[in-house]
Order: structure tokens, then sequence, then C-alpha cells
């Protein structure tokens, strides 16, 4: 019953979710828009969406679902301009990676009679660099994509119907959905997301400082290193934002991770040392 | 001209040594000893070694070529017991992580008139658990093998002769021969190795402790926590060595990553953040 989507934003995220679509079965249109004009024709040249916006408000007003697959802070700015323009018969959806700021826009300004609905999403899933380049049909195969939606959302008949007809497009593209509370998902990314990240991120900032020149580098380093900081190429414009809207659970997890470094540090001649890699054994042995 | 090799520690390396042996082409003997029994019946029906040993010193004093692929601190006990027991034409080997205190004992037990030759080495691969059953002819395809070979080394012909055909074999086997100082080797690998270890240990035993039991960790969880926290499945009875022998060298790293994490935490709403990112984008450029 979808036949209008619009992608607003057609970087690695938005660009995958159209290429699934289709490989989905999915027949309707779908037009894309993306700040930058590269990006809108490269999804249009991989076939992600079938025409580029000039407008994202316009393209918004022309779809029955809306997706927002841009940073942050973009996602929420476009709420802003979307609410008073879109009806009660419209959906509009995002992928943002922390979702406590959005589902508190989405129920200020959205899911409310004469509003349309609003459904935060989030795929787990991406790659360590972004861009329609890097596209693909599968990214959502086997991943989990959460979404926080609010039980107390007012909705028309025919916006629920558009909810559960975008839930079944995403298992559709392969992807297991899972509800969550939008808080306790702040909560959980930052510990198994967001710690993970900054954690690459401060590994590889420091190895560039100590032994980025050091002609050994290459020789020793082996497959720990290159796993420990592949999350090291992230670019900051994906995580800038995270970092704002997550702050406090982040600030949290990493002066845990400091103490944590500093126990062993200290313990690397006593059992200490022992029981935390029994207790780190025994997390890869639940997870 | 290697014809009879013993490989005292028939674990994951020892194991895989000798399986990679015999597929490379080596038809010498080779007496695998195992501290545990069932190490070594495991190794003798894998086919990677044609005989079990019941006393490594016997099993040492009949081969040309003696690897000691044993924890750091298992090799220090049998080089001091094997210095002894063999002579000028006799090579000893290891595979130990850290190489300085294996260099030092080396230089003081052997590597001099009428005592055997020891070339300290060290195999940049492995998996992250142990045994003989895990062992792999192919563990060393594409890995570096670091030999930290002191230049005043005294040997006879036979001895030195030995050396390069170890060397040949270990290339033969798919790995790439490089030589490095033994105090380099230790400082380099606290960074590329030892920080990056302990720095998946911290992070798992930490994410026991904080999200461990959480019903949703399996949903949110993914890729990069996978990767972020894989070696924290590594078992104490590996690492507890390493942390012995290379303890100043694994402080600093861990306290510079400590100071590094803080930083981060407090600058996750300044600029200091994308500085961080882009260092750290640089390291995965470079390496």
């Amino acid at each position: 019953m979808i036949e209008r989507i619009a992608i607003l934003g057609t970087g690695l995220l938005g660009t995958s979710v159209g290429l699934a679509l289709r490989a989905a079965g999915y027949r309707g249109s779908i037009t894309g828009w993306n700040r930058s004009a590269e990006g809108g024709q490269a999804a249009l040249a991989m076939g992600a969406i079938d025409a580029v916006a000039v407008n994202p408000l316009q393209a918004a007003r022309e779809s029955q679902v809306v997706m927002l697959s841009v940073p942050i802070y973009a996602t929420l700015d476009l709420m802003e301009q979307l609410s008073s323009v879109l009806g009660p018969d419209q959906l509009v959806t995002d992928v943002g990676s922390t979702k406590a700021q959005i589902a508190e826009a989405a129920g200020r300004l959205f899911n409310a009679p004469e509003r349309a609905a609003f459904l935060p999403g989030h795929p787990m899933a991406g790659k360590e660099r972004g861009g329609a380049e890097l596209g693909d049909a599968n990214l959502f195969r086997g991943a989990v994509w959460l979404f926080t939606d609010d039980p107390a959302s007012i909705r028309s008949a025919n916006a629920s119907a558009l909810v559960n007809s975008w839930r079944e497009w995403i298992v559709a593209i392969g992807a297991r959905v899972i509800d969550i509370d939008a808080a306790r998902h702040d909560e959980m990314v930052a510990w198994v997301s967001h710690l993970p990240q900054f954690t690459a991120t401060a590994l590889s900032a420091l190895l560039e400082d100590e032994v980025g020149d050091a002609p050994e580098l290459r020789d020793v380093g082996g497959r720990a290193l290159r796993e420990m900081t592949r999350l090291g190429a992230s670019p900051y414009s994906m995580w800038r934002d995270i970092a704002l809207t997550n702050t406090a659970a982040v600030e949290r997890a990493l002066f845990k991770l400091e103490q944590r470094l500093a126990y062993i540090r200290e313990n690397l001649r006593t059992p200490g040392l022992r029981e935390e890699f029994e207790r780190a054994n025994k997390f890869r042995k639940d997870f």
C-alpha cells in the first residue's frame, strides 16, 4: 500500500534502503534528495531512487512515507520544517543513531490529530565510511532495525497502516525489527556502540602519535591491531551529532573504561588481572 | 638439511608449525612434547608430529632444531635446562610474544663457543583461543615472523647453517621474515599488540558488569561491538607472562590511553573531538 516514498539524505543508509526496497520488490516511486547534488546523482545512477528532488519539503509533501537519513541535527531541523507541511495521512521515519531527542521532537511535532505520524527508527547497520557509492542492497540482511515508537502516539487510520506497512518493508529488506524505549535505547547504544567507537578513535589517535611514523608498524601490526582500529576510520561528521545528543551517557561510559584500564594497569602483576580476563571471557560467552 | 625437529609445546602454534612444515614438504622427523599428554596426542592425531616424547630434554638432545612453543616463563625454564644438554651443532628457537628477557637469556646461555645456537622468534599469528585442535597449516600464510637475533652471537658453521635453513622453512610455510632489535620489538608490540588486547579485555569486562545481563544486549550489539570485544575471549594463561615480561611498556601504553579517553570525554562538545577523529583517520590511512 506504500506507493510514494521520499528518501531525504541519500548517503550510505538512504541509498542502501532504496536499493534494498527495490531488491525486495517495491514498485512504487522513490524520490531522493541530498544536501550535495553529487550524492543525489550517485544514488540515482545506482538505481536507489528514480528522481532527484531539488526541494526536500516538496518531495516530502508528495510522498506517503518520508525517510530522513541525514545526521541527527539535520533530522531535527527537517522535523521542524516538515511538521507544518505534512498531514495526518503521511508518515515520517528516521535512521538516527540516538533517539531521545528525536523521540521528544516526534511527540512535540507529530503523532497528534491533524499532524503527520512519526516513527523513530535506528538500523544497526553501517560501514566505517559513508557515501552513496557504498550503498548496498544487502546492508540490512541479518541486522537489527530498532524502533522507539511512543505508545501514546495519536494517528489516523491511514498513518497507522503506513506504520505497519513500513515495518513490513523493513522486514522484507532482511532486518529484524525490535521495539525499545527511546531512553533505554540511548543508554544501551552508549555502551555497545558509542563506547566502542570512541575507544577505537582514542586508540587510533594515540597510535598515530606514538607509532604512526614507525617503519616497523606495518610489519609488527597484525589482525588484532587492524580490528581494534578499524572504526578509527569513522568520520567525525557522523559522530559529532551522536556525541552532542548522548553526551551524559557517553561520558559515563568513557569514565568507567578509564577506571577499568587503570585497574588493569595497576594489576599487571597481581591476580586482579586474571579476574579481568575471566570477566571479559564471560562477556564473550554471553554475547 | 634440517632432518630432525623437536617441537616442545604442541599448542596452537606448535601444532600449526608442524602441520605447516609438512604441508610445505618437510620430510624429516618431528618429535613433539607437551606438558599435558592430551595436547601431545592431539597433535600426533592431526599429523603435526610423528612421535610424542615423554621427556622434553631427551627429545631436544636427539634433534637438530628445537622449537620452544610454550608460554614465556616455561620457555625461559626450558632454556636454562637445555643450555647444558645441547651442543654447538644444535639450534633452539622460540615463538614467545615478548623478546627482551628471552634475548637476554639467549646471550647468557647460548650463542657462545661449545653452546647451542638460539634464535629468538615471534610469529605474528594466532587465534583468540589456543589448543592443538585449532592447529592450522595455513596459520602463517601472509603473517610476519619476527626474529630478534643478536648480531654478536657466536655460532658453529653447522649452527649458522641451521639458522639459515630454519629461516627458509619459515618463509616456506608462508610467513614474511623480518629482523628487529629485541628491545624495539617489545616496545612496538606493547603499542600494536598488547595495548589492543588489554583494551579489549577492559572493554569486555566493563560491558559484562554493565550490560552482560541486559535482555537487549543481543539485539542492540552489532558488528562494532563484536569486533571490539573479540579479543576479550583471549585466555589469561596466554597473557599473564606477557604482562609480567613487558610490564613497564604496557603500563605506559595503558596510561596514555586512559589520558586519551579522558580527553575525548572532556571534549565531546568541543572541536577537540574533531581533531581526535582526524588523527584516528590518519592512522587508518597510514596503516
